[in-house]
């Protein structure tokens, strides 16, 4: 199974498929591993900013409809209701939903999910638009990592929402550049990967990108399971029973079975690369299962970024240390006491740096461990696409083509919102969403078709829900061949048959 | 659009993407153009043995239950019974179905249903081990594509049963070397087709499979949508009204944007060819839209193979004549007044000299308009693979990962056979199946999980049809990736919860 990374030790015999040796791509460990943003705290604030008025416009939602709730007898009750809505969230509301408020209690479930809507939308418009989390250029992240020996950066987190913020900030990856599809557990669809790697590949050796297939990189599938330190019976990953070793071993089988499935289908030494990832949702910590030199990991043996962070990692990030990669370097070979191959190590030193960044800042702005540490999703995201969600807790996002083949996907996410919205009276806002690539005919209008044909199928599979007024839809599609932003084609918030958005 | 097919008329800027120019590739007209078998006579009446016995297994069945369902008050019924059947059918039916009776009537539904899928399972069985059906190999068949400027041959049939033998037989083409998936009305899906042509070329470059890349070929997509010369207004195809002009325009449109997204999603003069094509279902003769030089067809100009027979092509054929392609040639010229590029040429005079013999087939053993020019298929097939399906009017077949996205094909095949079988009393049998690369470690058990996925999802859909008895299903799976036969993992005919299959 290791054939083609045995083969990598005999550097007489390199061929375009056999690994670097350390010798000859051996990277620079004296440079920044980090994108220069002096100090760190800069980063950090700049993150806390977006994360605190992006969440804020959602979180006052509740509220203002409350107060609007208790406006609704006044005689000027539309005129009030509206300015009320414009100063505190920034939009008016559909008027149809206000006008009736004189025969029958305004209805505020509808309200409820128009406005989590409306701010999506607006949230989404913006991402694309000011590109709020933009880091580090694409061109200069790739020569990062093909100096670590890799061209692609596929990451398949857990479909939880306390994992959506990964990229982004848990990792301080550019998050363009990194491939992301959630899954319940962390469960990735070995085929779906399959398919992704022969496209990356073919890119490689018919176009040259993102680099030449004769270059000696590899395709790096990064599996990201989740637990909970605070409270780890109960807030762990509900798809593994909040059992963190066996979260741990199922993803770590997942990712054999994808690198066996590439070894196995195709010839001439074709292999990836592989990293298991913990992370705790509680303080953002992760835990690297550090492979050696073959490749070979296992669940029990990682380094621990919050022991790293408390034995001093925040002084020394501080000062600067650790975005010196030679320091970290011989911190993680201590720990692991096998030696990983040279540009593994290097990758594994800029997310461990990254993520003493993310500990930092969840001391910083969220007293070292977050108030909601157990699930506060204000979404459902399900389909394909939403690069824009980039923020923990805020989606429970399920990667999904069809209802059928997600459904037990979406069961854990309408559960959990059945406990946090239904339970209250409110309904579940699930966005459907279908990126399509604009450069194929007829691509939008499929891509329309499947919104639609996700609506009813999720509609059909939550009728009770539906008939009881419990769930509501968006629906939108994006072209992601360009940098535009996600169109809206449907909702399910209505007045006589007239979609309000 | 057309740009990379208008570079190759100028061969001084020839590279690895553009068409070879006729003079370098110019093939040999002077030699067969189909395999050597001769006389034809001999290749028919070997195609017409398999079809008929197999058919003949499945139509025994009503026979023999209406029998069987007379004899249940004899004493001796159960070893009656058994008698007949084994001597009829060749195998004995589940005891259980038989032994009550004395009690209550025989199930002769599930009995039916029994008796299809265990003459499906024997069909499927001899396919795989005797290969009734194979013809040249594999690798002379490449050469001869090949020299034609192709690599790859994928045909998208309508799913309906009376195309299912369209490359077996309407096309005598070698199963194994071509692709086929069948949509409904020809309307294939361009997302799996890109899909495929990026694993193709990724090959191509990578293995050097099916050639290098560096080889001018390219990927020849042919849709095949279908008429009724016989009834043209009630037995043409349903998903597009039986209007015939309209089911050639819509697999135009879909085949040109296959083409565009190709050439818009890569780079270098990417293209595929195309080619579209019209097949009688009463006389299996066809129609070909041939192609100019730069790709272009339409709809209305095509050479209609049933009037080339008549003008003596029968003759031609037994002399041999059709055979040596020059003779074909002139006369396709003649026909289309436009010259298509000749390899191109040289892949359309194959198909039409093998669809004259199989014009001749269906005169010499059907009368030369099939008795069954509407449906008659035996049961529906949903999933992935069916390679052992090439017999015409035997199976619906829908390739689909979902219900959910299969589900209009599906609903235009429970139609049928609502006409076909329900309104009789007997249930329809569906076969559902998922072929999976057994290299793939999980692929199997992912397989079994489909296929079980695929059958809650059919019943739920057709739930009245199911709870009033009138669906079975049988499940299975098969290692493509091998030359073995499918294995079955399911079957919903049972007594006490007990499969029978």
């Amino acid at each position: 199974m290791f054939n083609s990374r045995e083969k990598s030790r005999r550097p007489l015999q390199r061929s375009a498929f056999v690994r670097p040796s350390p010798q000859r791509a051996a990277p620079s460990w004296n440079v920044n591993i980090l994108p220069a943003e002096t100090p760190v705290v800069n980063a950090n604030a700049r993150l806390y900013q977006y994360e605190k008025t992006t969440k804020e416009q959602f979180d006052k939602i509740e509220n203002v409809l409350r107060e609007i709730s208790a406006m609704q007898h006044e005689r000027n009750f539309v005129d009030l209701a509206q300015r009320f809505a414009k100063t505190q969230l920034g939009f008016s509301l559909p008027e149809p939903l206000l006008t009736n408020h004189w025969i029958k209690p305004v209805d505020i479930g509808q309200l409820y999910a128009w406005c989590v809507f409306e701010t999506f939308i607006n949230m989404s418009d913006e991402f694309f638009n000011l590109q709020p989390l933009a880091m580090e250029d694409e061109s200069s992240f790739q020569k990062f990592i093909q100096e670590c020996g890799f061209h692609t950066l596929d990451v398949s987190p857990c479909a939880d929402g306390r994992l959506a913020h990964i990229v982004s900030y848990v990792l301080r990856l550019p998050y363009k550049s990194v491939r992301r599809k959630s899954y319940a557990g962390a469960m990735f669809d070995v085929e779906d990967s399959l398919q992704k790697w022969v496209e990356t590949e073919m890119l490689r050796h018919r176009e040259g990108k993102p680099n030449q297939a004769s270059e000696p990189t590899r395709y790096l599938k990064i599996a990201a399971y989740h637990f909970s330190s605070v409270a780890p019976e109960h807030e762990g990953c509900a798809a593994h029973g909040s059992d963190e070793v066996r979260a741990a071993e199922e993803a770590k089988n997942q990712l054999l079975a994808f690198r066996q499935g590439v070894e196995n289908s195709f010839c001439c030494g074709a292999s990836i690369d592989l990293l298991l990832i913990g992370v705790d949702t509680d303080t953002d910590s992760i835990r690297v299962h550090v492979p050696d030199a073959l490749g070979n990991f296992d669940v029990e043996n990682y380094i621990d970024t919050l022991s790293l962070y408390r034995r001093g990692g925040a002084g020394k990030l501080n000062q600067g240390d650790y975005r010196l990669g030679e320091n970290l370097r011989d911190v993680i070979l201590a720990q692991v006491g096998s030696s990983p191959a040279d540009g593994m190590l290097r990758l594994i030193a800029r997310l461990i740096a990254g993520n003493l960044q993310q500990i930092e800042y969840v001391k910083q702005y969220h007293g070292g461990s977050y108030y909601d540490i157990g699930h506060q999703e204000r979404f459902i995201g399900m389909g394909i696409g939403f690069e824009e969600i980039q923020l923990r807790n805020l989606t429970f996002f399920s990667y999904l083509k069809t209802v059928e083949e997600g459904a037990k996907d979406l069961d854990v996410g309408v559960k959990i919102f059945s406990g946090l919205n239904i339970q209250r009276g409110l309904p579940i806002p699930v966005i459907i969403r279908f990126d399509y690539h604009g450069e194929v005919p007829g691509a939008k209008a499929r891509a329309e078709l499947r919104c639609q044909q996700l609506n009813q199928a999720l509609r059909q599979r939550y009728e009770d829900i539906v008939k009881r007024g419990y769930m509501h839809t968006l629906l939108m599609v994006r072209d992601c061949s360009m940098d535009v932003k996600a169109e809206v084609i449907g909702c399910s918030v209505t007045v006589n048959k007239e979609e309000l958005h």
